[in-house]
């Protein structure tokens, strides 16, 4: 959440004259991204009429070798008119450049602002965009893989070892069988596409209950679609306690149903998949939590949060697409 | 460089209904304050046509009885046409309002980006904005004492002791005898107004050559004006090893006196003055330097730097407004 590469006017200037978006006008780094710095940056734009671009220079978390997915896929998906950004391509038509030895690359703004406490009208409306973009996704050229399935997940909890878990939380051992199991599932007879599985609120903009955008794809990958539901069904609809919101709930699903009814192979393993998509959170969070100092000014998440999630599943999961 | 505190969606939505700017069309949290939590907003605008904003969550650094201070000086200095942004007062008319518990204020937002090698030229804009900036804030009916003044310095480098200052480098004990030193000076028969005291290149916005905003005016305080022309000297006119940019400082020092020619009395004091800037760089540089862990993510600015200055300063400071 910060901005990790120093990029002096002269620099953000120089950069934005590869780009037919006219001259800039203001830049502020913005507090948004893990693993990238982002600057909003404002330019005179193609027309003089002033146009607004999100800046992105991708630090050493993402494999370059994926830009070319990433960004495809948000024209891809916006060619088809989903609410996500755009990519500006530079003069040369390239989708990034290099720049201080990281890549950069300019995409479109958005407006809108990421829910705190999603309503059911606003799940709905997730679901129904998630379906969106899963239908045009379908057709997307390039692939990618899961790097966070549900074999990374475990193998993630493995190498934190049952004993250093449980200082965490003594709850949090027995989710290394869970992991197993989430691993064994076979996923192969489901839809596939292109799947963004981080669609937490943070990464929706919204205005009221109308989406304006989908941001931040760096997990995007193919697989499931169900994952993709799953996932976004463990992120939205609970409460900051933890406990399931059943409106919420019901609501994304029938926004995705809206535009994309779900298949009966969907509706038998989807909390099975929500259980593994909580596990999955469960391990990237406990790693975290292990490798970061108490004492450090980074905030953790508790990976308790989705091992309660995952109880729910684990509990009620079967009932919920009855 | 953060945004401390989280505000959801709702949160800013609510804080924003209480000023005549509209409705919330996004908000961004930027990576700009070091005690402020910092968004920049969009509004739909008081006519609809869309406005933009600074929303400044101030953390616990600044002392909440000073904000009337602060931002009563930027409606001061917006109204007689000085760069700096406006302070927007709620609908009961306040500057500022308390939401979470911390102080929030809604400032204008400015074009411009910050430039990171300043030419002789923008050198000279910003000399002469700094001195329109004194001659309108001598009115201003409110005072601040300079919390950052010489004798601070000489007591924060008696803090940190010789001992301690000599593990950060062997050349830094010395400054504490010329921080007392600095302290000794007597400044009461300078010109007196409203100061920024801390107007880096990073506080200022900038289009081309022109000043379109100063900001950051959270060290500002009442005093001598020659210090501020100092500090400001001392940020602008050496290059990244601390060599002095003769041009800069020629140029600055004529767009100052092209609106407020400097007294006999100022010139005579300006190279102690200047070593004093430099010290007070100095002292919470090398304050913040023994605070902050060697393995701390935050970035520590080395006090050593203003040490260079200082010794420029003492040796050639003497010939410079000859």
């Amino acid at each position: 959440m910060a901005v990790y590469t120093h990029l002096g006017a002269e620099d953000l200037a120089r950069l934005i004259s590869h780009y037919d978006v006219g001259e800039l006008v203001s830049a502020k780094g913005i507090a948004e991204g893990v693993s990238n710095s982002n600057w909003l940056v404002e330019t005179t734009g193609k027309d003089g009429a002033g146009a607004r671009f999100i800046l992105t220079l991708y630090e050493r978390r993402i494999d370059y070798a994926d830009l070319p997915y990433f960004l495809g896929l948000l024209d891809h998906l916006a060619d088809k008119g989903c609410p996500v950004p755009r990519t500006i391509h530079d003069r040369e038509g390239a989708a990034f450049r290099m720049e201080h030895g990281k890549a950069a690359a300019l995409i479109e703004f958005l407006p809108g602002v990421s829910p705190g406490r999603p309503t059911a009208t606003q799940a709905r409306s997730i679901g129904a965009v998630l379906a969106q973009m899963h239908l045009a996704a379908s057709d997307y050229p390039l692939t990618r893989a899961n790097a966070m399935d549900f074999a990374a997940s475990t193998a993630i909890l493995e190498l934190c070892g049952a004993e250093r878990l449980a200082t965490i939380d003594p709850g949090l051992p027995e989710m290394l069988a869970h992991a197993r199991a989430a691993a064994a599932l076979d996923l192969s007879g489901l839809p596939q596409s292109q799947t963004h599985t981080d669609l937490f609120p943070d990464n929706v903009l919204m205005r009221g209950n109308a989406v304006t955008g989908l941001i931040d794809f760096y997990f995007a990958c193919t697989g499931p679609t169900l994952l993709d539901l799953a996932v976004t069904h463990a992120a939205w609809c609970f409460d900051a306690d933890n406990r399931y919101r059943a409106d919420c709930g019901a609501a994304l699903v029938e926004g995705y149903e809206s535009v994309r009814p779900l298949e009966p192979a969907e509706r038998a393993l989807f909390a099975d998949v929500a259980k593994g998509a909580c596990l999955r959170f469960v391990a990237s969070r406990a790693e975290d939590w292990l490798d970061t100092p108490d004492d450090a000014l980074v905030t953790r998440k508790d990976p308790m949060q989705f091992v309660k999630r995952w109880r729910f599943y684990d509990e009620a999961g079967d009932g919920l697409l009855a």
